[in-house]
Protein backbone atom coordinates (compact mmCIF):
# COMPACT_ATOMS: atom_id res chain seq x y z
CA UNK A 1 0.00 0.00 0.00
CA UNK A 2 3.18 2.57 0.90
CA UNK A 3 4.32 1.97 -3.29
CA UNK A 4 1.50 4.12 -4.06
CA UNK A 5 2.63 6.70 -6.05
CA UNK A 6 1.67 10.46 -3.91
CA UNK A 7 0.07 13.31 -5.56
CA UNK A 8 0.40 16.72 -3.80
CA UNK A 9 -2.50 18.27 -4.16
CA UNK A 10 -2.72 22.52 -4.21
CA UNK A 11 -5.51 24.51 -4.91
CA UNK A 12 -7.49 28.19 -3.46
CA UNK A 13 -9.56 25.39 -1.83
CA UNK A 14 -7.81 25.78 1.24
CA UNK A 15 -9.41 28.65 1.88
CA UNK A 16 -13.29 27.36 1.77
CA UNK A 17 -15.12 26.64 5.26
CA UNK A 18 -15.23 23.26 4.31
CA UNK A 19 -11.76 23.02 2.87
CA UNK A 20 -11.28 19.45 5.08
CA UNK A 21 -14.05 18.14 3.94
CA UNK A 22 -12.92 18.88 0.27
CA UNK A 23 -9.44 17.50 0.72
CA UNK A 24 -10.70 14.42 2.15
CA UNK A 25 -12.95 13.47 -1.08
CA UNK A 26 -10.00 14.37 -3.30
CA UNK A 27 -7.72 12.06 -1.42
CA UNK A 28 -10.46 9.39 -1.68
CA UNK A 29 -10.57 9.79 -5.27
CA UNK A 30 -6.64 9.35 -5.47
CA UNK A 31 -6.91 6.32 -3.51
CA UNK A 32 -9.23 4.50 -6.38
CA UNK A 33 -6.77 6.19 -9.16
CA UNK A 34 -4.16 3.59 -7.11
CA UNK A 35 -2.54 7.28 -5.89
CA UNK A 36 -1.99 8.57 -2.46
CA UNK A 37 -3.10 11.97 -2.23
CA UNK A 38 -0.96 14.58 -0.28
CA UNK A 39 -3.61 17.92 0.78
CA UNK A 40 -1.66 20.53 2.73
CA UNK A 41 -4.80 21.48 5.27
CA UNK A 42 -2.82 18.31 6.68
CA UNK A 43 -0.24 19.91 7.76
CA UNK A 44 -1.99 23.17 9.30
CA UNK A 45 -2.79 21.39 12.66
CA UNK A 46 0.17 21.15 14.31
CA UNK A 47 1.67 24.34 13.30
CA UNK A 48 0.42 26.32 15.68
CA UNK A 49 2.03 29.77 18.13
CA UNK A 50 4.47 32.20 16.92
CA UNK A 51 5.40 32.03 12.94
CA UNK A 52 2.84 29.64 12.49
CA UNK A 53 2.91 30.82 8.39
CA UNK A 54 6.64 29.41 8.44
CA UNK A 55 5.68 26.29 10.31
CA UNK A 56 3.12 25.98 7.10
CA UNK A 57 5.50 26.53 4.48
CA UNK A 58 7.82 24.30 5.51
CA UNK A 59 5.32 21.46 5.92
CA UNK A 60 4.16 21.90 2.69
CA UNK A 61 7.42 22.27 1.67
CA UNK A 62 8.49 18.75 3.29
CA UNK A 63 5.23 17.51 1.78
CA UNK A 64 6.07 18.63 -1.90
CA UNK A 65 9.29 16.67 -1.53
CA UNK A 66 7.87 13.47 -0.49
CA UNK A 67 5.19 14.09 -3.44
CA UNK A 68 5.89 12.16 -6.74
CA UNK A 69 4.04 14.48 -8.43
CA UNK A 70 1.06 17.31 -8.46
CA UNK A 71 -2.17 19.08 -9.42
CA UNK A 72 -2.72 22.14 -9.51
CA UNK A 73 -6.10 24.00 -9.31
CA UNK A 74 -5.69 26.57 -11.50
CA UNK A 75 -9.33 28.10 -11.20
CA UNK A 76 -8.93 32.11 -11.55
CA UNK A 77 -9.04 33.17 -7.85
CA UNK A 78 -10.10 37.22 -6.66
CA UNK A 79 -9.41 38.02 -10.57
CA UNK A 80 -8.17 37.08 -13.80
CA UNK A 81 -5.47 34.97 -12.73
CA UNK A 82 -5.00 31.81 -10.47
CA UNK A 83 -4.17 31.41 -6.86
CA UNK A 84 -0.52 33.00 -6.52
CA UNK A 85 -0.27 29.91 -3.57
CA UNK A 86 -0.51 27.26 -6.04
CA UNK A 87 0.93 29.33 -8.68
CA UNK A 88 4.39 29.23 -6.23
CA UNK A 89 3.98 25.47 -5.30
CA UNK A 90 3.57 24.86 -9.62
CA UNK A 91 7.08 26.45 -9.66
CA UNK A 92 8.80 24.84 -6.68
CA UNK A 93 7.07 21.20 -7.77
CA UNK A 94 8.51 21.63 -11.56
CA UNK A 95 11.88 22.87 -10.26
CA UNK A 96 11.92 19.81 -8.20
CA UNK A 97 11.86 18.01 -11.60
CA UNK A 98 8.35 16.04 -10.50
CA UNK A 99 5.18 16.04 -13.39
CA UNK A 100 3.03 18.46 -12.73
CA UNK A 101 -0.84 18.33 -14.04
CA UNK A 102 -3.54 21.25 -13.93
CA UNK A 103 -7.10 21.74 -14.18
CA UNK A 104 -9.16 25.23 -14.27
CA UNK A 105 -13.11 25.68 -13.72
CA UNK A 106 -12.95 28.37 -16.43
CA UNK A 107 -13.18 27.10 -19.95
CA UNK A 108 -12.50 30.55 -21.67
CA UNK A 109 -8.72 31.92 -22.20
CA UNK A 110 -7.39 34.73 -20.54
CA UNK A 111 -7.98 37.01 -22.78
CA UNK A 112 -11.71 36.04 -23.64
CA UNK A 113 -12.19 35.97 -19.89
CA UNK A 114 -11.21 39.73 -19.09
CA UNK A 115 -13.26 40.90 -22.78
CA UNK A 116 -16.53 39.44 -20.91
CA UNK A 117 -15.88 40.66 -17.75
CA UNK A 118 -14.94 44.14 -19.64
CA UNK A 119 -11.68 44.40 -18.44
CA UNK A 120 -9.70 44.52 -22.11
CA UNK A 121 -9.67 46.57 -24.48
CA UNK A 122 -7.93 46.98 -27.45
CA UNK A 123 -5.57 50.05 -28.41
CA UNK A 124 -5.14 50.11 -32.33
CA UNK A 125 -1.51 52.18 -32.06
CA UNK A 126 0.16 49.15 -30.21
CA UNK A 127 -2.30 46.47 -31.92
CA UNK A 128 -2.16 45.05 -28.40
CA UNK A 129 -4.85 44.52 -25.74
CA UNK A 130 -4.07 45.96 -22.33
CA UNK A 131 -5.82 45.99 -18.75
CA UNK A 132 -7.14 48.95 -16.75
CA UNK A 133 -3.72 50.36 -16.26
CA UNK A 134 -2.93 49.80 -19.98
CA UNK A 135 -0.87 46.87 -19.57
CA UNK A 136 -0.26 44.07 -22.24
CA UNK A 137 -2.66 41.24 -21.57
CA UNK A 138 -1.19 38.32 -23.11
CA UNK A 139 -3.19 36.63 -26.21
CA UNK A 140 -1.79 33.32 -26.90
CA UNK A 141 -5.42 31.18 -26.38
CA UNK A 142 -3.75 30.08 -22.96
CA UNK A 143 -5.41 29.75 -19.88
CA UNK A 144 -3.48 32.12 -17.62
CA UNK A 145 -0.07 33.74 -18.26
CA UNK A 146 2.14 31.81 -20.34
CA UNK A 147 4.43 30.05 -17.84
CA UNK A 148 1.95 28.43 -15.91
CA UNK A 149 0.37 26.97 -19.53
CA UNK A 150 3.73 26.38 -21.08
CA UNK A 151 5.15 24.40 -17.95
CA UNK A 152 1.88 21.74 -18.30
CA UNK A 153 1.96 21.76 -22.05
CA UNK A 154 6.10 20.95 -22.15
CA UNK A 155 5.09 17.92 -19.90
CA UNK A 156 3.04 16.37 -22.70
CA UNK A 157 -0.40 17.19 -20.81
CA UNK A 158 -1.43 20.64 -21.44
CA UNK A 159 -4.27 22.57 -18.68
CA UNK A 160 -7.18 20.65 -18.38
CA UNK A 161 -9.68 23.20 -19.29
CA UNK A 162 -13.52 23.04 -17.55
CA UNK A 163 -16.83 24.58 -17.47
CA UNK A 164 -17.96 24.94 -13.71
CA UNK A 165 -21.26 26.62 -12.83
CA UNK A 166 -20.86 29.60 -10.44
CA UNK A 167 -21.52 27.63 -7.24
CA UNK A 168 -19.36 24.99 -7.75
CA UNK A 169 -16.09 26.84 -8.69
CA UNK A 170 -13.64 25.88 -6.18
CA UNK A 171 -15.54 22.36 -5.71
CA UNK A 172 -16.44 20.88 -8.96
CA UNK A 173 -14.29 18.35 -9.69
CA UNK A 174 -14.36 17.14 -12.83
CA UNK A 175 -10.97 18.88 -14.18
CA UNK A 176 -9.28 17.22 -11.22
CA UNK A 177 -10.37 13.55 -12.50
CA UNK A 178 -9.15 13.89 -15.51
CA UNK A 179 -6.36 15.27 -14.43
CA UNK A 180 -5.77 11.91 -12.38
CA UNK A 181 -6.58 9.72 -15.74
CA UNK A 182 -3.54 11.66 -17.06
CA UNK A 183 -1.24 10.96 -13.98
CA UNK A 184 -2.50 7.33 -14.18
CA UNK A 185 -1.24 7.15 -17.93
CA UNK A 186 1.65 8.69 -17.41
CA UNK A 187 2.85 6.21 -14.22
CA UNK A 188 1.75 3.65 -15.68
CA UNK A 189 4.21 4.45 -19.02
CA UNK A 190 6.72 6.00 -17.35
CA UNK A 191 6.92 5.86 -13.78
CA UNK A 192 7.72 8.31 -11.30
CA UNK A 193 11.06 10.37 -11.78
CA UNK A 194 12.09 8.48 -15.06
CA UNK A 195 9.47 10.83 -17.40
CA UNK A 196 10.45 13.22 -19.66
CA UNK A 197 12.38 16.80 -19.19
CA UNK A 198 10.58 18.71 -17.15
CA UNK A 199 11.68 22.75 -16.78
CA UNK A 200 13.88 22.29 -19.82
CA UNK B 1 34.03 40.55 -16.13
CA UNK B 2 32.03 37.21 -17.10
CA UNK B 3 32.81 35.99 -13.01
CA UNK B 4 29.82 38.40 -12.24
CA UNK B 5 27.01 36.93 -10.37
CA UNK B 6 24.14 36.39 -12.29
CA UNK B 7 20.13 37.65 -11.57
CA UNK B 8 17.37 36.73 -13.41
CA UNK B 9 15.15 40.30 -12.78
CA UNK B 10 11.28 38.89 -12.77
CA UNK B 11 8.35 41.03 -12.56
CA UNK B 12 4.79 42.34 -14.70
CA UNK B 13 6.77 45.34 -16.00
CA UNK B 14 7.42 43.36 -18.65
CA UNK B 15 3.45 43.84 -19.77
CA UNK B 16 4.37 47.79 -19.90
CA UNK B 17 4.94 49.40 -22.87
CA UNK B 18 8.50 50.37 -22.14
CA UNK B 19 9.45 47.03 -21.04
CA UNK B 20 12.56 46.82 -22.36
CA UNK B 21 13.54 50.44 -21.07
CA UNK B 22 12.72 49.27 -17.83
CA UNK B 23 14.55 45.81 -18.10
CA UNK B 24 17.79 48.17 -19.37
CA UNK B 25 17.69 50.26 -15.89
CA UNK B 26 17.08 47.33 -14.17
CA UNK B 27 20.41 45.85 -15.75
CA UNK B 28 22.73 48.98 -15.28
CA UNK B 29 21.35 49.29 -11.61
CA UNK B 30 22.99 45.50 -11.31
CA UNK B 31 25.97 46.75 -13.34
CA UNK B 32 26.51 49.31 -10.08
CA UNK B 33 25.90 46.47 -7.36
CA UNK B 34 28.50 43.59 -9.35
CA UNK B 35 26.18 42.00 -10.90
CA UNK B 36 25.03 41.14 -14.23
CA UNK B 37 21.49 41.08 -14.83
CA UNK B 38 18.91 38.76 -16.90
CA UNK B 39 16.00 40.18 -17.79
CA UNK B 40 13.27 38.09 -19.95
CA UNK B 41 12.08 40.37 -22.30
CA UNK B 42 15.54 40.19 -24.13
CA UNK B 43 14.51 36.28 -24.92
CA UNK B 44 11.18 37.36 -26.61
CA UNK B 45 12.69 39.07 -29.94
CA UNK B 46 14.03 35.45 -31.52
CA UNK B 47 10.91 33.66 -30.29
CA UNK B 48 8.94 33.87 -32.82
CA UNK B 49 6.24 31.85 -34.96
CA UNK B 50 4.09 28.79 -34.01
CA UNK B 51 4.72 27.67 -30.07
CA UNK B 52 5.82 31.39 -29.40
CA UNK B 53 4.75 30.76 -25.89
CA UNK B 54 6.45 27.45 -25.25
CA UNK B 55 9.56 29.29 -26.53
CA UNK B 56 9.32 32.27 -24.60
CA UNK B 57 8.83 30.07 -21.67
CA UNK B 58 11.86 27.17 -22.62
CA UNK B 59 14.03 30.52 -23.33
CA UNK B 60 12.99 31.83 -19.35
CA UNK B 61 13.83 28.79 -17.73
CA UNK B 62 17.13 28.35 -19.68
CA UNK B 63 18.00 32.35 -18.34
CA UNK B 64 16.94 30.61 -14.77
CA UNK B 65 19.31 27.94 -15.17
CA UNK B 66 22.22 30.25 -15.89
CA UNK B 67 21.29 32.33 -13.06
CA UNK B 68 22.62 32.69 -9.71
CA UNK B 69 20.13 34.60 -7.74
CA UNK B 70 16.89 36.13 -8.60
CA UNK B 71 14.73 39.65 -7.62
CA UNK B 72 11.19 39.53 -7.75
CA UNK B 73 8.96 42.28 -8.35
CA UNK B 74 5.55 41.00 -6.35
CA UNK B 75 3.40 44.45 -6.78
CA UNK B 76 -0.03 43.16 -6.65
CA UNK B 77 -1.38 43.05 -10.38
CA UNK B 78 -5.15 43.14 -11.36
CA UNK B 79 -5.71 42.29 -7.94
CA UNK B 80 -5.05 41.69 -4.38
CA UNK B 81 -2.18 39.37 -5.09
CA UNK B 82 1.14 39.18 -7.35
CA UNK B 83 1.81 38.40 -10.75
CA UNK B 84 1.20 34.72 -11.35
CA UNK B 85 4.03 34.65 -14.32
CA UNK B 86 6.83 36.25 -11.74
CA UNK B 87 5.29 34.25 -8.75
CA UNK B 88 5.77 30.75 -10.56
CA UNK B 89 9.46 31.92 -11.50
CA UNK B 90 9.78 32.35 -7.43
CA UNK B 91 8.58 29.01 -7.13
CA UNK B 92 10.95 27.37 -9.94
CA UNK B 93 14.30 29.43 -8.79
CA UNK B 94 13.76 28.27 -5.33
CA UNK B 95 12.90 25.03 -6.70
CA UNK B 96 16.07 24.87 -8.29
CA UNK B 97 17.74 25.79 -4.98
CA UNK B 98 18.79 29.61 -5.77
CA UNK B 99 18.70 32.44 -3.71
CA UNK B 100 15.43 34.56 -4.06
CA UNK B 101 14.68 38.34 -3.17
CA UNK B 102 11.19 40.00 -3.86
CA UNK B 103 9.96 43.36 -3.37
CA UNK B 104 6.41 44.66 -3.28
CA UNK B 105 5.53 48.74 -3.90
CA UNK B 106 2.88 48.17 -1.85
CA UNK B 107 3.52 48.97 1.64
CA UNK B 108 0.40 47.61 3.54
CA UNK B 109 -0.26 43.66 4.21
CA UNK B 110 -2.90 41.35 2.11
CA UNK B 111 -5.44 42.17 4.40
CA UNK B 112 -5.31 45.72 4.86
CA UNK B 113 -5.13 45.70 1.51
CA UNK B 114 -8.09 44.09 0.84
CA UNK B 115 -10.13 45.78 4.00
CA UNK B 116 -9.58 49.51 2.21
CA UNK B 117 -10.59 48.26 -1.11
CA UNK B 118 -13.57 46.82 0.97
CA UNK B 119 -12.59 43.37 -0.58
CA UNK B 120 -12.73 41.91 3.37
CA UNK B 121 -15.92 41.52 5.45
CA UNK B 122 -15.29 39.91 9.16
CA UNK B 123 -17.12 37.16 9.96
CA UNK B 124 -18.33 36.31 13.21
CA UNK B 125 -19.21 33.08 13.70
CA UNK B 126 -16.02 31.57 12.14
CA UNK B 127 -13.89 34.92 13.24
CA UNK B 128 -12.15 35.03 9.84
CA UNK B 129 -11.61 37.66 7.59
CA UNK B 130 -13.89 36.19 4.51
CA UNK B 131 -13.35 37.94 0.60
CA UNK B 132 -16.76 38.30 -1.53
CA UNK B 133 -17.00 34.22 -2.25
CA UNK B 134 -16.68 34.02 1.33
CA UNK B 135 -12.98 32.27 1.28
CA UNK B 136 -10.69 33.43 4.29
CA UNK B 137 -8.00 35.50 3.78
CA UNK B 138 -4.77 34.65 5.26
CA UNK B 139 -4.23 37.44 8.29
CA UNK B 140 -0.50 36.74 8.74
CA UNK B 141 0.47 40.21 8.16
CA UNK B 142 2.37 38.97 5.33
CA UNK B 143 2.58 40.68 2.37
CA UNK B 144 0.95 38.18 0.51
CA UNK B 145 0.12 34.69 0.51
CA UNK B 146 2.15 33.04 2.99
CA UNK B 147 4.41 31.13 0.85
CA UNK B 148 5.67 33.58 -0.70
CA UNK B 149 6.30 35.73 2.20
CA UNK B 150 7.63 32.42 3.80
CA UNK B 151 9.85 31.62 1.26
CA UNK B 152 11.91 35.06 1.35
CA UNK B 153 11.69 34.80 5.13
CA UNK B 154 12.95 31.27 5.32
CA UNK B 155 16.51 32.61 3.24
CA UNK B 156 16.89 35.13 5.82
CA UNK B 157 15.80 38.19 3.56
CA UNK B 158 11.88 39.30 4.21
CA UNK B 159 10.10 40.83 1.40
CA UNK B 160 10.59 43.94 0.86
CA UNK B 161 7.84 46.71 1.02
CA UNK B 162 8.00 49.85 0.03
CA UNK B 163 5.24 52.62 -0.62
CA UNK B 164 5.17 53.89 -4.37
CA UNK B 165 3.06 56.22 -5.94
CA UNK B 166 0.29 55.05 -8.19
CA UNK B 167 2.20 56.04 -11.00
CA UNK B 168 5.27 54.57 -10.60
CA UNK B 169 3.07 51.01 -9.37
CA UNK B 170 5.29 49.41 -11.70
CA UNK B 171 8.63 51.51 -12.18
CA UNK B 172 9.56 52.52 -8.86
CA UNK B 173 13.06 50.85 -8.24
CA UNK B 174 13.91 51.58 -4.59
CA UNK B 175 12.49 48.00 -3.69
CA UNK B 176 14.18 46.29 -6.26
CA UNK B 177 17.90 48.70 -5.21
CA UNK B 178 17.35 47.44 -1.35
CA UNK B 179 16.64 43.38 -3.04
CA UNK B 180 19.76 44.27 -4.44
CA UNK B 181 22.10 45.46 -1.53
CA UNK B 182 20.73 42.14 0.22
CA UNK B 183 21.81 40.46 -2.67
CA UNK B 184 25.26 41.89 -2.09
CA UNK B 185 25.60 41.15 1.61
CA UNK B 186 24.69 37.89 0.56
CA UNK B 187 26.62 37.28 -1.97
CA UNK B 188 29.56 38.70 -0.16
CA UNK B 189 29.50 36.77 3.10
CA UNK B 190 27.95 33.41 1.59
CA UNK B 191 28.99 33.19 -2.36
CA UNK B 192 26.53 31.70 -5.17
CA UNK B 193 25.44 27.99 -4.41
CA UNK B 194 27.01 28.28 -0.35
CA UNK B 195 24.06 29.87 1.16
CA UNK B 196 21.81 28.48 3.43
CA UNK B 197 19.34 26.02 3.24
CA UNK B 198 16.17 27.04 0.71
CA UNK B 199 13.22 25.19 -0.03
CA UNK B 200 14.15 23.31 3.29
Amino acid sequence: MNERPKIYLAGPEVFLDNAIEIGQRKKEICTGYGFEGLFPFDNEAPAMGANRDLSIYRANVAMMRRADCGIFNLTPFRGPHADVGTVFELGLLTGFGKPAFGYSNEEESLLDRMRRDEQAVFDEVSQQWLDALRMAIEHFGNADNLMLDACLAEQGHPLVRHCASAANRFTDLDGFVRCLELARQQFATVGPGRSAVYAR
